[in-house]
């Protein structure tokens, strides 16, 4: 059915709807999906760690990624960055009528490989429809379950002085990808997006190191995310500028724009706060996977001072501002 | 600030998405949301049910409800009806540049109050901003936690020949008040939607009783519902005409757009299976609730027949079809 389009009418709840559903099952289809209850049944045990994200990105196709793997990795990395090993996914679509069915199923298989890829099993769904014009072809949003294993104690409150921050990886590709995608930058661009499930990256951090506090630096980039680990833990965060990994496509876009690569989404990094003593042994672990190649310590944890977070330079040190959020609406 | 807009940047990431959230978080904020983590840290032990519904209703606001209200209900049936007693919900809210922080403040204590009704917490959130003309004001998606209690085993695969079934009060309000509220019905009508939520009504039962399958007929309404359990259990389903409660409002509105009451959408109804001999306390412990007063056996499963879903009337046996889904988009 290559040119068949989403009607209104598979949104009703009806047999339209029935066929839809037999589409998306096609592509992500799994035994606790394919009960269809109202409810999928789990067995969890323990600390459960649970969050939500809705994904409305646009272009819903980008270099390095699309909808579909993006909402998947982003909870996916919410789970992680609490030191959850993710379990369970929900899957809900809110769909354009006139959106082609090969194109649904496009995304979908780059949610299933996503999901695969992460280990997480989606547990349960829903689909809505809603008129051309809203949408923008596909909203989705996911929410996760993960257990976290005893012993874990990772969380935005635990930054304490002394502590290294470290960062997986080169930042702002995400962002740069999608402005370049959208045309933007007003030039073509090289960069691809990051994203990527972080899970298998910070699952063994976790279990060999006191790891006190982890975020990813999606919307608002590691300026948004390092205000609000300093904001919870009433701590200041000092970084290096020079130790920074921006990478040129990166660095060129932002001069560009007039922003800060800082500012700059990420949707496959993870800052990672550790005390000081373990910080070599935590980029060790954390460059023998393949997403996290580039991980380096960027700063450190200091006690609260009169800025939450601040970049020493050459020239000495500097502010950085929360990011307000005018450049970059629609990035996830 | 009553005349404030939300803009596309609160949605950035930045400063303005935390302006945003601190408005959510005066209407829904509680200890485990104000930890702001990436993910929620809970305590859940045995069974756990997980289920995940968008809402996309048009108008946001209806006679008996509104999308707030709606968007918890929604999800909390969705754990009622599978026998869990519901715990945690989601908050993901999709909204539209434009809409006045005064009417999303009335959205969410909607959200608010539903949740307090039905005893769940609100663990995590997510906010999106999209430009005009997307979204229609707001979308929300809950998902939600449920825990499913010992012995209970509910299911719409367990529906057996000979077991009754009841519905726990009058149908299709929700589906004629919502039209009418759009001005689809082309007169004024009296109809208010029945949107509530259910657990307090069905856990005695499932906690007294051997309930083998329970739905809440939302999109589709009874018809689609009875289907899907007919479907599942691989047995068909009489229904009798005469003890369907219909309200004159409900059937003078489905007289005039020519459908049948049984494919008009509900949001406080249960549809419940119980063994024949248990019909009877079953219909009394749902008329000792206020949102069960008129709950009444409608019909009985038999063996699969040539059709899945039969109504008997004064007439003869007469076929009920799945519905199709082209009347009623955005209904929920």
């Amino acid at each position: 059915m290559p040119d068949r389009l989403v009607e209104l009418a598979h949104g009703g709840g009806g047999t339209m709807t029935a066929e839809l559903i037999a589409l998306i099952r096609e592509y992500v289809g799994n035994p606790l999906l394919d009960r269809l209850e109202d409810s999928a049944t789990l067995d969890l045990a323990g600390r459960t760690a649970f969050t939500t994200d809705s994904f409305v990105v646009s272009p819903l196709e980008f270099p390095g990624g699309d909808i579909g793997r993006l909402a998947v990795c982003g909870t996916v990395n919410d789970l992680a960055v609490v030191g959850a090993i993710p379990r369970y996914i929900s899957l809900a679509l809110v769909i354009e009528e006139g959106l082609p069915f090969e194109r649904l199923g496009r995304l979908l298989s780059s949610v299933r490989a996503a999901a695969e890829e992460a280990g997480v099993v989606i547990a349960c769904g829903d689909t809505k429809v809603v008129e051309r014009g809203k949408a923008d072809g596909l909203y989705i949003n996911t929410s996760g379950l993960g257990s976290i294993p005893d012993g874990a104690n990772v969380s935005v409150h635990n930054a304490v002085p002394g502590d290294a921050v470290l960062i997986s990886g080169e930042i702002g590709l995400h962002g740069v990808a999608v402005l370049a995608a959208r045309g933007g930058l007003g030039f073509a661009s090289s960069a691809r997006s990051d994203v990527a499930p972080l899970n298998g990256l910070l699952a063994p951090l976790v279990a060999e190191i006191d790891v006190h506090a982890m975020r990813d630096p999606t919307r608002g980039g590691c300026s948004a995310a390092l205000h609000e680990i300093a904001g919870a833990s009433g701590v200041s965060i000092v970084l290096d500028e020079a130790s920074l990994p921006v990478p040129p496509v990166v660095a060129g876009a932002c001069e560009l724009l007039g922003t800060d690569p800082l500012e700059m989404p990420n949707e496959g990094k993870a800052l990672v706060v550790v005390p000081e003593g373990r910080a070599a042994r935590a980029a060790e672990l954390l460059r023998v996977h393949p997403y996290g190649r580039a991980a380096v310590q960027i700063g450190r944890v200091t006690r609260r001072g009169p800025f939450p977070v601040t970049l020493a330079t050459a020239l000495g040190e500097r502010l950085v501002e929360a990011p307000r959020g005018e450049l970059l609406p629609r990035i996830c």
